[in-house]
């Protein structure tokens, strides 16, 4: 069984994945988890409240989610990008099931009550941010799912113990699901050819990674990349062996990452 | 097995419709199906998108989807309104998983190619019209989730033979889909007291309706409401012993539903 975690970046190349998929799944089980940031993004501004970010303390940045926002995100999220993936891999003949984490109870956590943003020299505390750490997976739905030849198709958002909707860091999530699953494996897609030491640099790609020296090799990480980097962490704290970072605009995105032609995390 | 068949007006009750599935549940298997038209309405105004009808020359109204008005419908209707649904069930202790005609190939059909629009007195032939009739269903996903206590929370769009996604008439689906499962109930739910034979006037209250005189009986239904009695007249064809007309908006809808306080069609 593997994973195959795809970013919101909209030159990512669903049709180059589809046709990596149709093969994958002759030999394994396959699950697909997305994000859709770049759509969310573009439609919360039409439609006036677009997406703000906030940054911790520490330096980790989130998108601030209130009520206004998560009607956005169920929007883009389970709605316009999870149906057209699902009606694309549709198309070449992969039967796929989209789902939420709210759907059957697949991703649950709690929601973080008070959270702090950092604002120039100041400090805020933030109390109705609608996000939480995904800590419990349905593995009943998705295995009820692979036992009958369906693919999971599944992305954010998750629900809270209070059973309300929360938006949640898709990485850690599909962390937690791997481990709940026992997956071995996971191929993680974005808009780049695999971790860059200088970002924009394609010619600084790191190839390999010591899934033990998470913290030092990539100290350079910045922005987005260090919520990637507590998700592979906590990834291997749960089993998993092996992770890809790789491009998912190139032609076989899947087989080249597991290849190597991305960055290979063991 | 029962089908509960919900209109898209935003005064229906979600909490009352989730206390009555609570009980029903224990009973018999449930299936959830739901519409979201004033919702995308809303939406796609705000995204200066506005919903356009269509009306054909038998006098049938319908929405004209193109490739645009296809992404507003995916946002809103699996997207934004399916997933409050399944929360709002959650919240209840109801095991609900949200699925779109898409996913799994749940909802297929043909599109329509042609259709004519009768604007004034011309007649008009719309060719890039994504919509269709749902003529198959995968009874197999349904069946699947049911036997392992989860309850389907099912929307529109479906697909076509060429996997492009289509707009599709709920009430219609929803008939094709009662049929493939033997379903003998259904319990349709809207913001009215059940089909009343002056509009807008709920003391007209038509309290029973012969399933075999559907046309006669009805004659005087206009608008969205004909394309309802289509959709009624195909249900019991495939099978369809009653059909409970009823109000979305009161306490205890489907049990007062079942109980005759609409319209009984059998």
């Amino acid at each position: 069984m593997i994973i195959i975690k795809v970013g919101g970046g909209k030159t990512i190349n669903w049709d180059f994945i589809a046709e990596d998929v149709v093969y994958l799944q002759k030999k394994e089980r396959v699950i697909i988890v997305h994000g859709a940031s770049q759509t969310r993004d573009e439609i919360a501004k039409k439609l006036k409240t677009p997406t703000k970010i906030i940054t911790s303390p520490t330096g980790i940045s989130s998108v601030y989610t209130d009520k206004n926002a998560i009607d956005v995100f169920l929007m883009i999220y389970p709605g316009l990008v999870n149906k057209k993936i699902v009606a694309k891999l549709q198309s070449y003949g992969i039967n796929a099931v989209g789902l939420s984490g709210i759907d059957g109870l697949l991703w649950t956590g709690k929601r973080k009550k008070a959270v702090y943003s950092k604002e120039g020299n100041k400090i805020k505390l933030i109390t109705n941010n609608m996000t939480g750490k995904v800590d419990k997976v349905n593995i009943n739905l998705i295995n009820l799912l692979l036992e009958n030849k369906y693919i999971p198709v599944i992305s954010p958002p998750a629900m809270d113990e209070e059973k309300q909707i929360i938006n949640t860091d898709n990485d850690w999530a599909t962390a937690v699901m791997a481990g709940a699953l026992k997956i071995k494996s996971m191929v993680v897609l974005f808009e780049a050819p695999g971790l860059l030491r200088e970002f924009g640099d394609e010619s600084s790609l790191v190839k390999t990674v010591d899934k033990n020296k998470l913290d030092q090799d990539m100290s350079f990480a910045q922005g987005r990349m260090k919520k990637k980097i507590l998700g592979a962490k906590e990834a291997f704290r749960l089993g998993l062996k092996t992770m890809y970072w790789s491009d998912g605009r190139i032609k076989h995105p899947i087989i080249e990452a597991i290849n190597g032609r991305g960055t290979i995390i063991s």
